[in-house]
């Protein structure tokens, strides 16, 4: 990997804005070397204090949704009309499938890639869900202490990330086709129960009426829903990332729930459980990888497994028995 | 607590449909006693070879949805009509308030009780959700060991224990009521996209045109949702538990359901994929209790979790020093 810079080389290059130790900083939370992680804690800490001050937005939508020109419209309205310093991070733990994540094709986002406002970052490749949760994480942390008052955190909406994404956002996106209700569209069950705003993409051309028929109908069928605890209606718009029909209005919702859920102090509670949550996960994953390495587990668990899946023992016996090992 | 037995002696009584037997062996799974605890594993370990054969259904809705008098209807229909054998259990990890769990007041469900193919057990009091968990599930087993054909798991819809019973059934089934689209009933975020059928209970009097309504609307809606790995599309249908209306179609999907899933294999691969999800959960549980019933860490994590609350550590770093405490 590249050069190695000291704690306070990747703070005061971060907190100056500078873009290149941003990505170098951003690499290092990515390594698995355990002296880049104990560096990466270090700089964490160190750059902390100034984290926490933008608005955390997921986006999801599957592949054809247009998701990339979608978040090129929105980011270019941020950084050009609302003045905003946007950065762009990806989840996807299949990234190395390349069809998955838009940003592993930055070439698609090229204006807002150019824009010197706005900070694109891809995909760690060839890591697993939890390892990029992580990282991920940590570089909205560093993103944040970088001065960037907008964070996307996109993922391809098929898989299990979105829940995880969910877990460390402040406003969740859902970008859906129109005329697909019955085609279901490949996004994954639950998805749309987390959807703080829900946008009918590709409303233009011939699209439009169909785009507005399906707003209604999710509009509908969202209404069915329970409130969530943020006591926040979920909104449905249409929008065209090609007439730029839409856009604006998609930044008017969540500057809204922004404000309303700051009002009601729902908007800081939330980040503090999510903070005390990840705190949980990380004990819970870091429990769970050395119980799962010990020698003697690794000798029996498939054998066990097998036993239990096939109903030969029960879960909760055969549990015993290997933590008794 | 009661006289225990040997495990052959619950076995025996267990096997030979004997309740005493059964509701003291599910007493046994429910006591925290290491004691009971060593015990009843030896007991379920030997019942496993006779369980697995039943349908699990796992039911749920809001408190005023009629739940006891549907679950009695469509109980009793099963035992008379049917000629089945059914085990009603509850989870509710709150049923020490009483107001939660139909099953406290056995009384609502009286015809049911006292029918010899019918057994019925309220959900212990006074345990936490992952304790209520564990001995529904072993209780689960035991009810089918003991001949069940059906086994109705019950929750009250407002909490996170839906989730839980979701994992341990083979169906899910969501009770709502006509004319609360936007009232929201109360039901939890999540709830509605594990549903594999919903019914719109008192479709009866005067009621009748406004259950037909929301019947339409659920199901529409629930069309927007993408199809579970089952590959099954969820049913809407209307119930009445005073005239009896519905009550045989709502068997008739579930039974449609099983036949579907076990042709396909689905039903048999996901029994097999709970199983080894309870395995995981368990010794996650188990590694969870052991490191925070830690004394260093019970020294230190308060103010660690309100310094990670605060932003003021990082959730990883935090991680790390109490894991190395």
């Amino acid at each position: 990997m590249a050069k190695r810079f000291s704690v306070s080389e990747y703070t005061d290059g971060i907190l100056s804005g500078n873009r290149v130790l941003l990505s170098r900083a951003i690499t290092l939370v990515e390594s698995t070397l355990p002296t880049d992680q104990e560096l990466a804690q270090r700089m964490l800490d160190a750059v902390l204090p100034y984290a926490g001050r933008s608005v955390r937005i997921g986006i999801t939508g599957v592949p054809g949704v247009g998701k990339s020109t979608f978040i090129e419209a929105l980011g270019l309205h941020l950084v050009q009309q609302q003045g905003k310093r946007l950065a762009v991070l990806a989840v996807d733990p299949t990234s190395q499938r390349s069809g998955g994540s838009i940003l592993g094709d930055k070439t698609r986002m090229n204006q807002l890639a150019a824009h010197p406002q706005a900070y694109i970052r891809p995909s760690p490749a060839g890591r697993s869900l939890g390892g990029v949760t992580r990282s991920t994480r940590e570089a909205l942390v560093l993103c944040e202490a970088a001065g960037h008052d907008i964070i996307f955190v996109e993922t391809v909406g098929v898989g299990q990330s979105e829940t995880a994404v969910h877990g460390m956002v402040d406003f969740f996106l859902l970008l859906m086709l129109a005329g697909a209700g019955d085609e279901l569209q490949g996004i994954k069950k639950g998805i749309m129960e987390m959807a703080d705003a829900v946008t009918i993409t590709k409303a233009d051309g011939g699209n439009e009426t169909a785009a507005r028929r399906a707003r209604v109908e999710y509009q509908n069928a969202l209404h069915l829903f329970p409130l969530a605890a943020s006591q926040w209606s979920p909104v449905v718009t249409t929008s065209s990332a090609l007439t730029g029909a839409g856009i604006p209005l998609v930044w008017g919702v969540i500057d809204q729930y922004v404000q309303q859920t700051q009002g009601s102090g729902y908007f800081q509670r939330r980040r503090q459980e999510q903070n005390l949550h990840w705190l949980h996960e990380t004990i819970r994953e870091a429990l769970e990888t050395r119980f799962y390495a010990r020698a003697a587990v690794q000798a029996h668990l498939a054998t066990i497994e097998q036993q239990v899946q096939e109903g030969r023992k029960s879960a909760f016996g055969a549990a015993a028995e290997l933590l008794n090992l």
